[in-house]
């Protein structure tokens, strides 16, 4: 046990997934708030909202800048959010008053989020796509073997393992073009201020919504989605989907791996500390684990969508606590779907 | 208290909605199967598996077919699927032997599921068009008046009524490009036979897969779908996301209904057996409850992802427990936000 | 599909539980509530709150009512409550105005409710004994034989069937000393009038109380518990808790009774309408998604706990939509396991 | 956002709880797998299983061990579990090959997991009795102060400060009976050897359990119950029913520091980064976030119920993904609350 099996020492080893950890380690999601508040300045600077130069000056600066990480976690047990005693900081590195001025916390956090979660949907695209590349190796080689066909746990025709392997590769499929969908409905920059509206930008805020969009890779928003949180529960709801294209594979290799069965060759299974004879098909079992958490999980961040008003530091705060880990065990999960196709040394019959 | 609220004599006002009740009845049901069944021998007929005039003649009998509910029922229960039973009384009928051959039960009862899914996905929209019409209708009347804006429950700056409806509004227009998106996902025809692998039908299963779609009105599929349901949990999520957002408005105006907050009006407040002065926010405390019922059934759907080899007949049996209920708190959950909206007889403040 | 597998004419059969649903019929919940009304006047007429001879009259009228619930439909419709419409006829049938006075429908509805509970707690005690005896029977005549014992899925080394049935076995007993804690917690009158502080009842309010109670067969409180809702969601674990055993136990015996392990044989399988060879094991197949059914909706009754103030309509409502539910599929899995095991022909290996 | 708030640098100081932190810590629970190998080699000795000495010197050997983290982390990464690994370094360090003999991963992992949920216990029954103490003082000063009762959102009519307070200090006592009653079904030592059957141990299986269930302060067994998780399944969902009274509590706060409601104080808010001014009810809302929290993940830990045979990989991994993350949500929750009591400088009507 431990509070975060992704990071635990002595269980991360068959959670960990460091790809998707590096995109969702403190600094990063550090680094892509201060992009956040340079952008804006400069936004704000381009449109006169605030003097130019000094803009660009104090922008480089917050780019550059080495925060205290131990002074915003104490204010986070204060206020809740991390931008206050951030904002404090840069404040006093920048000497500029104007930081963050017409933003609010939900804004840095929001955005900093939306670029993790960009870099996530590429890093699960390129998965989803070498998972395919692999599924269809395995076809190539064991598609026409016959297997025993099984519905409801029982034995009903022969098939052939190509038959099986559709079940497990079509998915995959379908699950980029859902990714490809959702996209425009998550990489969008958020920009509200105090209450949501962006009255302190007046006029200028289309133009600075643009310009802060364009400057970090993101979609210019209409309206701050500050309690609109579809977008978010949707691309929850895509990863747990594709965990659970995941593990039904898994379940399906941990039922072709019983002796008696006997319909898949893995070279990978781990061992058993009272039965080292024991071959167990541990990155199935994993696959199915993860499908499960994930299944769970999803609920979390339907609930919330039920956000109070202009903002809801309740439903906020949840889907802190929740989509982060549904991004680490999607990640491990195509990890250990690419590592387990790679392992699989017959599928169907031989003889 | 009672197996089913949506169909309960007490309770069921609350939470009845007649036109979702109407595609989910157990008659629209069946008179889907028997399409299929009859569109199966036409098309088996078509390609020669089958003797033309008598497929005809059968096919029609059976689109005519009286059945016996009951038998099916008892059937259900030795073989927990109705279509065995269903089987024997068509061949009965149309003294034909070759009724469904080829197909299996759950090419019937998922291709019947999806039928009802298009209508559903049909009702749902033009209840979606009408809701966010009204939107744009309250925004007209009551858009520009002043509205305390409220993060974290606390008062924080002025906004306009106008802000707090976007947040209504937007996610709607989103949720009918979501369900235009999934449609093609969904609404496709299930044909795999005992196995999955269309066996039965030898070299002429395209030409009768396309055939039957046609004449159901669905799309083709290159493979059966028996064991890959991310079509039906991405359904199943978007129904929740739905939900999510009338959860949101009506969490909202109970909020706003408060005594001491007083920033709406409505004229269908639910009385009180104790306080008949009391006007309850019943519509909105639905809407609230119908959300979180969502929320928590959607991880149903994931679970049943998890589907074991060439069927699971314990994940689709999930899908039939919890679907369906999901559909009803939607259709209704869209029908009470439409008369809330048109109850709303003031925003924000007056004078 | 249908808004309700319990009641489904095609479904029920694989899904109806007569004993259950007679506890949970609207007529019996009428049948509570009515007996509710009548202890509350005979309560407050001991007391002097009300004439005495007047009050046994109305109680005696109000036991005797038939009651219109088409009308009670309508009025559940505007007020989300059924208890107002209800209040209306009574008086009219005993022309009595006190009738209901100084209670609420929280009272009513709640008290009614715990009266069903505590006929859904005696039903499952006495199937878990049967299912117990059952287990007990299968152990002696199967126990000694030898079976694999199988861990993560792969062969480990021999146990004897004893072994294994233990698992099955032990904890049905503690679910026995579970539902016996929890009795004391649940089945608890609800009395708390109009805001929950029995205030209506003056210095009378323990005499009310304890006499309702008693004459319900129900314990006394010292305060409503209109909010505080741990009781129920308590019971609700617990009812997951046994479909959750029972699941393991179909699980289980869905993987013994697959070719190739044949560790278990059954009289009871289920026909295929594709291969009327197979006998598929819908029974174990049905209590594995009654346990994921009752595991997924054991969270709304979590969620129900976060009840605004003095009574929350959103929160309640949840509950009369979840634990139902949770009810039927616990019962409905005891029967199922019940004659599983009697259908049970072999364990182990024979020969 | 990050894997774990729970310890996040950032995020961390609005969610970190250091006592339950330092119970779960994987030093801990490596502390507490070597006093069960430890007290394993012992019992092994005194019934004769192993010669007595040398089991006590490995014994103390073991205690005294360091053991080698990162090597458990890559054993883990092969075989999904830690207990391979560790054996290994153990008799390595003993330089005895008997280290572990007759035990199974299992029983280490799983005793450890008990030891740990038997010091949370002990924590979280000295803060709700903390709770407990706080909220009766809040009722001494504050009870008798008027306050207006709120059902479904709405004023219904006037209470006192103690009625309310009562629906929040009540389940606190009842949660205490709750832990009383279900600490005999946890804190039970767990030895079952290979494949559950303590076969390893012939007739001196009840010797060694109640010798090692001594040693380590647990409750001795009369199976393993490797494949019987309703123990753990409860005590978490008795974890999310203390979340779940606590997540009420919040709300009510929530809704009563609302500007125009203005029914308690508090010296507590958190600051806006917007708004200087503001100030968020954080703690209370934290209250709300763990409870949704833990009402979510009280389904996974019922999912994983479903342990195949004599021991799942899959279900059991799920139970260390969240189950520790239950005890630290629990943990924060409790702790939270009692600095909210605390910080309530008035509740109800002044003046």
């Amino acid at each position: 046990m431990g509070p975060s099996v992704f990071e635990h020492p002595l269980l991360g080893g068959h959670f960990r997934d460091p790809d998707m950890a590096a995109i969702l380690t403190p600094e990063r999601q550090m680094m892509h708030m201060l992009n956040f508040e340079a952008a804006w300045l400069r936004a704000c600077g381009k449109v006169g909202l605030f003097e130019m130069l000094q803009a660009e000056e104090a922008a480089s600066a917050i780019e550059r800048a080495t925060v205290d990480f131990a002074d915003i976690g104490l204010g986070m047990a204060v206020d809740g959010v991390p931008i206050p005693s951030l904002v404090k900081q840069l404040k006093a590195i920048t000497s500029v008053d104007e930081v963050h001025r017409g933003a609010t916390s939900q804004d840095v956090v929001d955005t900093a989020m939306v670029l993790a979660l960009k870099e996530a949907t590429n890093l699960i695209v390129s998965r989803l796509t070498e998972a395919s590349t692999l599924l269809g190796e395995l076809d190539e080689h064991f598609g026409r073997a016959p297997l025993m066909g099984r519905t409801r746990m029982q034995a009903a025709t022969e098939i052939t393992v190509s038959d099986r392997l559709a079940a497990w590769h079509l998915p995959l499929l379908e699950h980029l073009a859902r990714l490809q969908q959702v996209r425009s409905r998550v990489e969008r920059v958020q920009i509200g201020g105090a209450a949501g509206d962006r009255k302190a930008l007046g006029d200028k805020g289309d133009a600075v919504v643009a310009d802060v969009a364009c400057a970090l890779g993101l979609l210019p928003t209409q309206k701050a989605w500050h309690a609109m949180r579809d977008g978010i529960a949707e691309y929850a709801s895509l990863l747990s989907l594709v965990t659970g294209t995941l593990g039904k594979i898994g379940q399906d290799v941990a039922l072709m791996a019983q002796q008696g069965i006997d319909e898949i060759g893995l070279s990978d299974g781990g061992s058993s500390s009272a039965m080292p004879h024991k071959q167990n098909p541990v990155s199935a079992e994993l696959l199915v684990t993860l499908a499960r958490f994930n299944a769970v999980q999803v609920s979390a961040m339907h609930h919330a969508m039920l956000h109070e008003q202009e903002r809801s530091g309740a439903s906020w705060t949840l889907e802190w606590m929740v989509l982060p880990q549904m991004l680490m065990a999607t990640g491990r999960s195509l990890s250990v779907a690419i590592k387990l196709f790679q392992n699989v040394t017959r599928i169907g019959w031989t003889g």
